[in-house]
């Protein structure tokens, strides 16, 4: 008898017959002779009408009471499926973050997750219910409510399969699994088998949906096999998992690119010590999340400072600049929205050279011009020209092999 | 410095709007230099929409699933107005029953309050904060999410009151206080300044609508003087409190009616010993609520059997009746709805003979005939034709002088 943990998200469960759907998979998990616990999200939409309740009360709601009101999402879909279970005539028992407990810090809205409680959840499954648990929420050290912050369900999902030790932790989407790239751009995308958590790391970070970061490190710190896979199918998804040698044998794993990035140059900076500190450290102050930064080589003692920053950062973060622009004698800032961030991602590169230089050639090949470069052991990242994002996508996808006609994996 | 309570119900936190305006009130009891306890119900209308989702699930839901999710629309309301608070710059905290903690048997969805842990309301207090505490609800042992039913946030009001030792319990409604009889009904009605425990229990139970018996019983045990004042002004409201001698002055404090009550006879029971324990005992295993019980004085060795029960439980005592007819050997089952079940109610009665009486005269001079009468040390009510009903409280409630012009206190 396996240990099974499934996660449903909002849109799996987002009216009553949605549920009834989800509750017929959850039932059929046990009757295959699994124990099974359920993790859901608020049903779509109830989280967003309970942010606005709070918006439409104060511009910025304290934290602490923004947690207890939009903790109530999943208190309602754990109660709803828990019916719909026991109307097909199974046990059910939903479960709270404090009732588990899920013990987390008090950092409300994005809480971590430090301890969970076996306890209840073995004593309640020996009982042969199905347990249905509140994804997103925890208590702290004085039983406040909190919440987990984007994702927060996955996180949830997976924290369990790892406490519990579970044969596998379900996410279940509503795409099949995680593909070498987005389909909408390359139709040949195919649906991979497995991917290491580097990997998956570095595809969610980079704007692949699917999965949320923190969910992964989590499963990688306590190597926990997540499975990704369709809630409208029985197909099996992808596997995120520890990496293994098959999975060094392959180059590059997939394309990933985001569009949400801005760029910002500070022109004619003084070439001398303490400069980029000047710019940065206020950046860093105000929380700003800068992501590659390129300084061009000096010519005449000045240079050009570039950096990237979030697009919904980008006015807070001109705002700083454009604060220490005098300071430091530099001539001007400039800015650039139009931009995306294509980027190769495979735990393969770190045994095999020439991959960034493939990337180079099979974007100039097509005459798109590269504006920042950034690497790290498993992936390469080109800032480009908005206007090429789908061209890039494909053409490196293609370059690669990825697609579906040409088998890639031994 | 006084604790003082208060509890606001859904009409009175019913939009954003509302919610400050329940704010402002609060903060203006702490600025006057009180300790203050908040306690609110679900906004109006969400505990409505709740139980017409987990309905829309399934016929009878699990009350355990059933609490967790309607014990959702407190926890919104709190954290609203713990915001609310904090916006006007005052310090709030909002908690819930599991927080406080509030404990209570396992009867899920009419649980009864056991206890209730001051230790964090203290704590939170002395930090100068307005505690904003969900009505309704409580936990269980095993931590479950409980509810307490109608009228459960003026119970969590006058519990937390009773083991606070709090100066005084404020209910806000939307009526001015108690009245003497229903001012739509004798214009002249008079608010009560002050009510004994028993009187407004006898007040609640015969249709009175603005305090659950449930609280009343708890304050009349614990001592606790309730305030029962309006949301929308200042003027104070009615004392619910202990008897006093000045109340035992008054022959007759209020008058009341109650419509919700039908009338089933049992025609032609043969007069002998057993005969209505068969007929009232499988009622009470179907667990309906059997108010008023009359027998005819015996003829030729039949009588008939009168008795009234909420009407909407008639259908279900007809049912139960009919089956034991034959059994017992009576004639025929008739019913009528057509009834009102008119009262009045006051302390002084106990000290003062003839009361009844007089009831039955102004009635009987109005040439309304009465079906049936039951008495209480406190109380005497009478069944007469619906059709009455306003003009038998209208006359009573002058023939007692409870009106306006007339003062009957000392």
């Amino acid at each position: 008898m396996a240990l099974i943990i499934q996660k449903f998200g909002g849109t799996s469960v987002g009216t009553i017959d949605k549920i009834r759907h989800v509750a017929a998979r959850v039932v059929a998990t046990q009757k295959a002779g699994n124990d099974v616990i359920v993790v859901v999200s608020a049903m779509a939409g109830e989280t967003d009408r309970l942010i606005n309740l709070a918006h439409e009360m104060i511009d910025k709601p304290d934290e602490r009471e923004y947690d207890v009101m939009v903790s109530t999402g999943e208190q309602v879909s754990v109660a709803l499926l828990s019916m719909a279970i026991q109307s097909m005539g199974y046990k059910a028992l939903s479960l709270l973050g404090f009732q588990i407990k899920i013990s987390t810090n008090s950092d409300f809205t994005k809480a971590r997750i430090e301890d969970i409680d076996s306890q209840r959840i073995t004593k309640e499954l020996l009982k042969g219910n199905i347990l249905v648990v509140a994804g997103f929420q925890g208590v702290d050290e004085q039983e406040n409510i909190t919440t987990l912050g984007r994702g927060g369900s996955d996180t949830t999902a997976v924290a369990l399969a790892g406490v519990l030790k579970a044969d596998v932790c379900e996410i279940y989407t509503d795409v099949e699994g995680v593909y070498t790239t987005d389909p909408t751009i390359c139709p040949n995308a195919r649906k991979l088998e497995r991917i290491a958590y580097d990997e998956m790391l570095e595809m969610a970070s980079l704007g692949a949906k699917v999965l949320h970061t923190r969910s992964v490190e989590f499963a990688k710190k306590h190597n926990v096999t997540i499975h990704v896979r369709s809630t409208f199918s029985r197909n099996s998804g992808t596997m995120v998992m520890k990496e293994d040698i098959t999975m060094e044998k392959v180059l590059v794993s997939g394309v990933t690119y985001n569009r949400n990035e801005s760029k910002i140059t500070v022109v004619r900076v003084p070439d001398k010590p303490g400069v980029a500190s000047k710019i940065f450290t206020p950046i860093s102050e105000a929380n700003l999340n800068v992501d590659m930064i390129i300084q061009n080589v000096s010519e005449d003692g000045f240079t050009d400072l570039t950096f990237t920053v979030p697009e919904t950062d980008l006015k807070h973060a001109l705002e700083v600049v454009s604060g220490v622009v005098k300071e430091i004698g530099a001539a001007d800032v400039q800015f650039d929205k139009d931009i995306v961030k294509v980027s190769i991602v495979g735990v393969g590169m770190r045994s095999h050279a020439g991959v960034a230089a493939k990337m180079f050639n099979v974007l100039a090949s097509e005459g798109i011009n590269i504006m920042m470069i950034s690497t790290s052991e498993i992936k390469v990242s080109c800032i480009v020209n908005a206007k090429y994002t789908e061209l890039a996508v494909r053409v490196l996808h293609d370059a690669f092999e990825l697609g579906e006609e040409v088998a890639v994996e031994e």
